[in-house]
């Protein structure tokens, strides 16, 4: 370990007196999901993390995010508790069409309002419906009727509008519950509503350190003094994942440009002590670090998977642009398809199994020439629950990384984790393994 | 649509007058997230979800889940909430080695105790490290100090042991965040002893009806009847989804035999007015429900894949035992690899071009042939952001299925998503079009 001389608590500690002497008022908002089925763990809910994070970007700070039950007690109740704590409310779920939807008439009825129909969103209506050529109800016509006491959320994206009423200066939103329509309605038709009505002198800031190779407490052990001498206004989180721990600075305060020299000064102090960890300064997986070397090398690439069915592929050809880099894969699951198209020798399979050294390197070198690239990554192992031997457990993982020039690479795992959790893990060693491979070689 | 003489109301409307006079007292928990990851919407929550359906199979009722900050005042301010409206609460997070880890200490002191070091605890932690080969740190040691008043969860996954509170006979568990780690406490460690102390006479039955091909307000519509003569201690929920809509039945009272039939009843009720439309009881996803039919007419299956990247194949290989139907896929996001693996002819491509009825009916039958299956589905299309044209725009996929018996199928579609939702809408399109050709040809 590299001890070097602390002189970076000095420069911090003369700065925080500013700060804490400064009353700074925040935008604090609280975001609601209705649902029974997030109560009963039926449904995972992404909609709070998306809306976390634009509310984020026009610096409204989310205090607390809540679920509850599609229950009218239950709103008024959450509601009634979230106006005395924050300035702006977001709900989102139980605006369709059928009875269980309540979100609406509740919310109309505690800001005292009516329900009138309304001819625009009528017309909306109508017009997706006799676009997908379906009979129009008297429920779809009911999701146009809107309490007359609140700003409408025109929903493009989909029958039931969004909501917004003010009340004592505070702001409350309701949105639909399905995942693209309140996507839409929240940065198209909310935010460019809130940010000029709920403006706050204070600015949060975010910096993350991305490292790779060094657990959590042996990383916070190394930067332990950098982290004590921070001051009131800035917080490090540790947030480690399958190979990789995030770091998260945080910072607040009024001025923006002090705040960003600050935090500047932290991350070098950081990257100063621990810079061989470092893979990068941008909150993105590994994932997005390795297939951008790709893509800097101009190398071509490929996949041979077999245990993991597909899902490097997958998560590769969710990134934009990936065609510049990635040429395919081959998803050998059953022997044949090993043997047929990505040429591993029978007697290799024979001898060593599908789940081996040989057969994963066999695999890569086979991706290699079928997908005509100049790299290519291979994955075979047991991911349970079933299929482990006595010298082949559960959780037994080979890989192998092949190149044009000749050069291979391996790598074994033993895993412990269910068949979902292994499957997560093989892929973020895959990405770290590709990731050394490129900037060892390239 | 068929009307029917509706005779339900009258059997179920005489049932409830038994449920309404009883006094029934569910235990209720809360669970509460804590880390300003979530708050942030850096992170989405999914051990909230595992908890309470872990909790609902041992008829404990969530009634609101909070995600909170790292922050000793919200943590002991929701507690305090939590406290007043349920008989259980459950932590997760803020359990890890570093200095913004707090719930420990926080509850600690919240319920009057000290931290001890546990001799057992540490002797796990110790193991973990002399495993993994890597040095112990002060940090490390530290996360075997409990409260002396609580009974301790171990973790035999990590490092961070689990805590069980009891304050006025009610129950308090704090587990770590790590998901697997999380679920190993709950489910082998807190449930056992929990299901002895939160005991109620209540029981709560849910009911699945999984229907694709109907609108759900057409749906709702068609059973309008049947749900109107719902008695007070039965809910129904819908559920819509991209390509299909899950009618959730949510009865309650203390009777399971009485619950079950009157349950079977509108099962059966509903079943009657909309059979055409059902898949199955349930609650499992259209994949589920396509490669049971695969299993079942034991056919060999593969997949051709250009836009979904390899997405369809990850989904399959996820369910275990997959690879008795699953043979393999090729990854065809470049035009050479449909053209050199799948067999596409290079004037098929240059005529019509990769996204094209022609092309994704050779990519099938190029599967068919090369990963020796019995039927093949195969996938192209744009996705966005980029890449559309003037008479192929974003959002344009096709898709086709062919088998061995020479029969081909094809599938259009016009997407108007983000290039993520469109891939989820093209997979579960794909689920639904398998489905249906193999109940069709099978």
């Amino acid at each position: 370990m590299d001890e070097r001389p602390n002189d970076f608590s000095l420069f911090l500690a003369k700065n925080d007196s500013t700060y804490k002497s400064q009353n700074i008022m925040p935008n604090k908002a609280i975001i609601i999901t209705i649902g029974d089925e997030l109560l009963i763990g039926q449904t995972v809910d992404t909609n709070s993390t998306h809306i976390a994070l634009v509310l984020g970007e026009h610096n409204i700070e989310v205090i607390r995010k809540i679920a509850i039950s599609d229950n009218k007690d239950d709103i008024t109740e959450t509601l009634d508790e979230a106006l005395k704590k924050a300035d702006v409310v977001i709900f989102t779920g139980g605006l369709g069409p059928t009875a269980d939807d309540i979100t609406k008439p509740v919310l109309c009825a505690y800001f005292g309002g009516t329900l009138v129909r309304n001819a625009e969103v009528l017309e909306h209506i109508e017009g997706i419906f006799s676009k997908r050529n379906l009979p129009m109800l008297q429920r779809n016509a009911m999701q146009a009727d809107v309490p007359d006491n609140c700003r409408i959320l025109f929903n493009k994206m989909g029958t039931a509008p969004g909501m917004l009423f003010e009340k004592e200066g505070k702001y409350i939103a309701s949105l639909p519950g399905v995942p693209f329509e309140m996507k839409y309605i929240l940065e198209q038709e909310l935010m460019p509503i809130l940010k000029d009505k709920v403006h706050s002198e204070r600015v949060v800031l975010h910096k993350h350190i991305v490292t790779s190779g060094i657990p959590e407490s042996l990383l916070a052990d190394r930067i332990q003094d950098i982290e004590t001498a921070f001051p009131a206004h800035m917080h490090l989180a540790y947030l480690p994942s399958l190979r990789m721990v995030k770091l998260r600075i945080t910072s607040e305060g009024l001025d923006a440009h002090v705040l960003e020299t600050e935090a500047q000064q932290v991350v070098q102090a950081i990257t100063e002590r621990v810079e061989k960890y470092i893979i990068g300064y941008e909150d993105v997986g590994l994932d997005v670090y390795a297939t951008r070397l790709l893509a800097d090398r101009k190398l071509k690439f490929g996949t041979a998977e077999s245990c993991t069915g597909g899902y490097f592929g997958h998560l590769i050809t969710n990134i934009p642009g990936s065609s510049r880099y990635y040429k395919g894969g081959i998803i050998s699951y059953a022997n044949e398809v090993k043997e047929h198209i990505l040429q591993v020798p029978f007697e290799t399979l024979a001898a060593h199994g599908a789940v081996s050294e040989e057969t994963v390197i066999a695999m890569a070198k086979g991706a290699l020439t079928q997908l005509e690239v100049d790299l290519a990554i291979s994955f075979s192992g047991i991911l349970g629950p079933d299929g482990g031997t006595e010298t082949k457990p559960v959780g037994l993982v080979w890989m192998a990384i092949a190149n044009k020039e000749g050069r291979v690479e391996t790598k074994q795992l033993h895993l412990r984790y269910t068949r979902l959790t292994n499957k997560e893990a093989v892929i973020n060693e895959g990405w770290a393994f590709l990731r050394t491979f490129i900037l060892e070689h390239y």
